[in-house]
């Protein structure tokens, strides 16, 4: 199928727009006086999710919601840092709805019920190296991340902050309303927008199906079973704890997580890869967790697949047909592409 | 043409995508050591503009470069707070190629290279008042908003703050930095954008045509002709002025300025509406210094037109295929639709 996207035809769009969905509201006392306009009386609306969705013709029965991770926004799913097609258009092409998000108190959902306080630290060489492009200055071997300096400029770029502090229950609210307003989807996860989607699952029953790229942390685990924080030279990757009815949800749609190349099996030196390294550890034990209570759980290494060079934004690297193309296949096989 | 619009067909998209455009990058002293991930040796990449575009199957030569207005993001070209088609849907059925903008520290653009805070006050009631729906709880009489609950939740949670402190000389390099990249386009303004605009024309010779919806402030003069501020209750509305050899830029291209309904000709005691009349005061000023100097600039009120009801929104309000209607007059007197 990834021949036809090669192609590049017009996109035919059937529909197209976006809205805020779930959120928060607060109301100052006293009453609102126009001539002063002061905050007595007023309300403040915030800490909704946003998300543009685009449904084209002939469109699948299941549509696709994209949550973002850590520090980035729906941009992630869009063009690519060398500025070719992303999911959002990928998946268009392949006749699915395509909801991208911004989660609560990020991008253009940006309005907040807390105040928040922005840094403005260097750090583009740290995400450089936790992206696993490789190590700054350095790119791996084989790296399936172009070289010239504009796409490493549109990469940096992508960075967009939290407005206030991030919540995991406000996000997951947030994207749980969207998945409720897309009907019947596929939640496809970012990085730690994973954990977030464990917990939207869980709030939506609209969720029909996850799709998790490189999940580290927030792993959900019944009360009881949760590991112990396994230990990285990022910092200790930690499991949390939720009543075992809340975690059955998740083992009533099929889960699949997929990770990328450049992920040492002994521990290292370079947090950004370490921490992948002891995430996985965390992953395979909810994996085996789900399953055990009757889930349909499946991690896939890229690696493992034939599949070399890969960061920890696979959906964008230079192989992105073929990343879309293993998720078709693993759509196909579970019969989510009627 | 506003009669096809209706029909409601399928979008024909030859091409969209994203990136980020222009910005500022600081650098660290010292060298990056990836086991610590310190700040010393790294770089930031911020203040950028991000733009979503799409371009329509046999587009027109002019694309159209869409900028937000305070505490606004991209968001106000898409859907309506009533779920309509807003301007991006509409003028792409038109054929023009749309350039959504999230100007530097706002939105999906919102890293920043000095660091932000976000208050969390409690405002609705003064926006509703300010983008003239009404003076809260009352809705002006026919005002071309809808009344139902959920549209005014959306229309309140379309506010999203800035990152960091605006700053209009950023904004506007990174807005010009997307008309490049759009190289031929006609940019289209709401509010306080509309000063941002005028610098953008300045520093990019790819803006051929300027549409200002209801600008306020940050009118720009020729030095020595810059006229005292202006009186309102919400406050001065202060113009600046600029070196002559930069104004006559905005004398190359034409320019429109729309303004809606409910703009009082007498001083007001709601802030929102006195602000519109001063702004107004200023604004007239303006168009006449730039017809002065051999430009084509036009303020078009749009009561006077027959058209009644309109917001500070008037491209997102249950009128706004006329509000269009008037635009692609506009620019096919102007030769801007080829």
């Amino acid at each position: 199928m990834a021949r036809d996207d090669r192609m590049q035809a017009p996109l035919e769009i059937s529909a197209q727009g976006s809205f805020a969905a779930g959120g928060t509201k607060i109301k100052n006392p006293g009453v609102f006086d126009v001539s002063t306009m002061k905050p007595e009386g007023q309300t403040l609306h915030g800490d909704h999710a946003y998300a543009f969705y685009q449904i084209p013709k002939d469109t699948r029965k299941l549509s696709m919601v994209f949550l973002h991770g850590n520090f980035q926004s729906k941009r992630s799913w869009e063009s690519t840092p060398d500025g070719r097609e992303g999911f959002q258009n990928i998946f268009l092409r392949r006749r699915f709805g395509v909801y991208l998000v911004d989660q609560p108190r990020r991008g253009e959902a940006g309005r907040a019920s807390i105040p928040g306080e922005i840094t403005a630290g260097c750090d583009d060489q740290m995400w450089f190296s936790i992206a696993r492009i490789g190590i700054w200055p350095d790119f791996f071997e084989g790296v399936q991340f172009p070289r010239d300096p504009e796409s490493m400029e549109q990469f940096f770029r992508l960075a967009t902050p939290d407005t206030a502090a991030f919540d995991i229950e406000i996000a997951s609210a947030g994207v749980a309303a969207v998945c409720d307003k897309a009907k019947n989807c596929i939640l496809i996860t970012h990085s730690k927008g994973g954990g977030t989607g464990w917990l939207t699952a869980i709030k939506s029953s609209s969720v029909k199906a996850i799709v998790a790229y490189e999940p580290i942390s927030n792993f959900v685990f019944p009360e009881g079973e949760t590991p112990e924080p396994e230990a990285s030279s990022f910092g200790p990757i930690a499991a949390s704890s939720i009543p075992l009815d809340d975690f059955l949800a998740l083992t009533k749609v099929p889960i699949v997580l997929y990770y990328g190349d450049n992920i040492p099996k002994m521990p290292s030196q370079n947090p950004g890869q370490d921490m992948m390294r002891a995430g996985i550890i965390v992953a395979k034990r909810w994996v085996d967790t789900v399953n055990a209570h009757g889930g349909d759980a499946t991690m896939i290494f890229l690696p493992e697949r034939g599949i070399f060079g890969n960061t920890h934004s696979m959906f964008s690297d230079l192989n992105n047909l073929e990343v879309a193309d293993l998720l078709s296949e693993w759509l196909a096989e579970k019969g989510l592409d009627r």
